[in-house]
């Protein structure tokens, strides 16, 4: 079920049942020549989706934009401060949390984003940490990343042995071409391979990665490629936020 | 077009010509037994959208969750607190700005988040007030509700002369049951139009609103009446974004 | 009573019988060439202590600083950014509570400072929505600005049928001047009617609105006006704030 | 002049002369069983108006609410937490500085202001502090108690040589009756002379000072001594502020 | 007992026996050309171990970076903006208070940090404050600097009755000459004494206090000296918290 | 050097030759039965300031209170929220860059640290990405666990081939040890080896590791093996520090 198209009653019913629901997170910044800039929050939504269409799952929103200063000196790329995104998903968890929810699943589309996550799971288990009693209610988050979800990397890999790379990767692109292949574009890579390289400021970033891929090669992305992907996604997600459920 | 779904080059290659974009801005809060928790996020999401598909107009991606504290008392809904969400939008706006946009028009779909989202706008001001030079990037935000674009309301009191009502309203729901056919809801709805009242905390508004609509009986909404709405609302939005750009 | 004035042994003898305060609350902010840089300031003050020496109505403190960002380019202007003024008016209102206050109606002198006490208002009820029970001390926050007070307005465009203004406005130059005559100021304005426009940052509105008014000639003020303003004011305060201590 | 009655213009004028503003920062809270909840933020409020108009020295508003946590449990008190005080101050000196202003003097009520008062000074020189370039404008800001101008504390003693006391004290509580006679109150203090003692909390407080005043015997407060007091102070302020200026 | 060496078994056997803890706080800031940059977080940590060491007393983890901006201009000083100091210190506090830690007894090394400190207390008194009942635990913060425990500073001036100074002063070079012989520096003061005068921002100090001492001649330091002052202090520390312990 | 006992001077002197520092960063927290509370600061500060002593390389205070909000049911523990640590973070940098310092390498302690030292990072960087303009300073932010510089992993696991362990590990403990054989303690540890498991907040903490351990017998820690451990560290880091400085 999707939160966004359901009604407070079906969710209060859903609760009965169970107190997890899945949240994709991801980011809005560039994804190099052929990328959408949704990328990073359409990939985790789409596999989310695709799971809560063939099991008993909750989906919430989507956390849109995240942290993504580094991609700044692109076109489009939009970022929270980490304190701000902190700020915002203290209110998302305690939003939750008010309803009865105690298990909450971050399926995330962005490595920039794994460290202020933690950050904000720390921020808010603090608040608990420093009761002088223990919380009456339980409280669990966890982070997961979609291409880490068992056999998805292996997958990734076997697809594109050349050129899958670290950022605006061939399969990332991939899945937003299988979900939205209205969006595809066609353009010619230069160098075919693109390289790879440390991240600070926005500045330094485009100087290493002129055209935005890190180490990858996306114009090998295809519709087909990208739709083995997202269903391998969704199966390990049903599998593994099931059991994060009981 | 989609800015989620545009590359960077194609984002680059917009602002050429056009300094200007649209924000759908909502919330994700109950609407009612048979309204979607996502309405407010959604309508303007869709009208945009539709707008995007006519006319050159970019539509960045949707600021989902808002300022919705005083239906927390209903399942499923989420809120930031307005110190957050003014933080966000700072950001969101700093991130823009970036690139060369000087015009963001934020086609707003919940009456609660006007205030702060108005506070956001003084607070980004603010900062180039306090500067003793004039800003060098020009800077216009502006806010619409969706419902307010020119003759909307009409449109949709000729449509609802009855029970149109305040919040979980017959239009917003036929909005998104045009766009979501799927997510339609047949609920009976007791008393058929609900009650009036004054918003404060959510516990008090529980009381007030015990099924969570104000005003409205919106069983009234079918599929075809939001398609009205949403090609009247877009085509207002063209007019008036297009006037905003120059 | 007058809460700077009163001990508190006052106040809790007050406590005892009504758990409602008004707050007058401001801007410091330029008021055209004749106006007073306290105007938004000093009009609830004087009309909440007016009303406070003829009825049983406890006045605090005024709020006088406010959002005023737009007017920095004059000098003179003071202003808290919104997110500041959302914090102090949540430490006012904590404040308030702690004696047992339940009822807190603020009496605004300010177009500017609307959508900021608003968002303030939110910010302070999501902490009691968040919780996961019902607040036991009740809390009301109401907005009431001085010239909506039941037939202000209409006192005000029967008194000034043209040039009344939208900023700098004649009525309230002339109720700063019934309280304060020596503070009157002869000044000749040009144009006699200021130009009409919309507020962004403080430069753009120093260019629109170049001696600072919008849309007003306020050399019509006067002491009698005003006078008659404020007891007009005053007895709608007394009347709907005693309805709203109920 | 006080700013507050004064049009921006005549404003704009004094800038011409001098760069230096007063602004008399108070609080708002309990003063023993005969002071006014008012008296720290009057006190340097009426000794600022009574030397700008015996002297060409510009008053700006009164900072009326500071630290009063400790007095939390007397109604009618209220405070700003520290870091909230801060925030405002330096809107506020920001605002100040955009319109040319270079040297602010704070004439201080209350105690429990002095701490917060010099932390946010230190917050807005942290800003000048760490900019690689030297500031172009000129930045002073001062602190001064008004009983700690030159002459008044002798004064004070002087005319009380018993129970003055550390908090309602006689001397303030005089000068509030010396401004506001109407406001006068009569109580039998008991015991004669409060206990003296250490602060932190507000139920801390009360215990140690049942009803609010430390080490004082303020029934002795009068109109007269109230009124050499002013004009003492005013005086000092006048001869300090001017060499301050220059 | 030093806290950083202790395991938390002895710091629970501790607390049976205790409420108390030692903190020392301290700054990381020039210290003229002969003067550690550590002075400020070294004296009090050095004191407070040497207390340690001769009494049951525990010792927390030293706050070595305080408020310091006016040192900025000159390399290796680091400050944290008052707000932060505050924000960190509340931390503490609220971590301490989680063990049951009721007296908590700041020993402070820096002039310039004694206004946030206090800061800081109210910003932790005003939590309790503002709360409906009293709090269940008790909480004394004490702020004491170590050249004023008893007979501390008569000690300094018998030493260096010419040039001990205000900043870099000879009695703090001494002690941490003292407790780091290994840091001794020998430089040539020119003038002998440094200039007295008023702190600001950090350009206006450098142009006041051209090699950052402020009336000091530290080149009378030595280890002898420093190790009197250590003693000294340390007992003086012992009495004064076992009082407060108590 | 450690900048701790150096001069301003000869930080001025150190960076006409260089523009990297190493900043120690640790974490106040329970170690164990038989683990110090100053663990993982003390370990990144032995370590760095042993290179310090054998290179030309500037170490910094000891950032040493961290992210420790798990550990908080254990009596000792102090944590900063990551918000808090944040802003801290920022301070420090921002006094750093400064002075002219480029490239700041933190020679970390703690593992929980790392998400929100990532974060600050990226908070500081936005800064500059949000920026029109390229920064004019360099700035190079880097993170190492002092555990995973070159071949110390490797030697942990030869010296512990069982019962290393993930948290108060053999290999800390050895290095406190080493440096602090004083503070050594003797205790039976039961069961011999801790059990492994997730981390959440302070109360599922205690429940999952009774005694503290994370799957470690750090009964094995004695004075050589740290000693070895520590030198294996220190000349990783001088080498790693060099090629960063360059």
């Amino acid at each position: 079920m999707q939160l966004m198209k359901a009604s407070w009653v079906e969710v209060e019913e859903y609760l009965q049942t169970s107190k997890a629901i899945v949240i994709p997170i991801g980011s809005v910044e560039q994804h190099g020549p052929n990328g959408l800039l949704g990328t990073d929050a359409l990939c985790p939504e789409i596999i989310a989706h695709r799971a809560a269409a063939q099991a008993n799952l909750l989906v919430g929103p989507t956390f849109n934009v995240g942290c993504a200063q580094h991609h700044l000196d692109f076109a489009g790329t939009i970022t929270l401060r980490p304190s701000t995104m902190i700020a915002a998903m203290q209110d998302w968890i305690a939003s939750l949390r008010r309803h009865g929810f105690e298990r909450i699943y971050w399926l995330n589309g962005h490595g920039g984003n794994i460290a202020t996550i933690n950050a904000a799971f720390a921020e808010v288990y603090a608040e608990l940490s420093f009761a002088k009693t223990p919380p009456e209610q339980a409280l669990q988050l966890k982070l997961q990343n979609w291409w880490q979800l068992p056999g998805v990397t292996e997958l990734c890999n076997e697809i594109y042995p050349v050129g899958h790379g670290a950022h605006a990767t061939a399969s990332e692109v991939a899945v937003t071409y299988a979900a939205y292949p209205e969006a595809q574009k066609q353009v010619e890579m230069t160098p075919k391979i693109a390289p790879m390289g440390e991240i600070s400021h926005a500045y330094a970033y485009r100087q290493s990665f002129p055209d935005g891929r890190i180490g990858s090669d996306p114009s090998q992305a295809n519709v087909e490629d990208g739709e083995r992907i997202i269903q391998k996604a969704a199966t390990a997600l049903i599998s593994e936020f099931t059991q994060f459920s009981d």
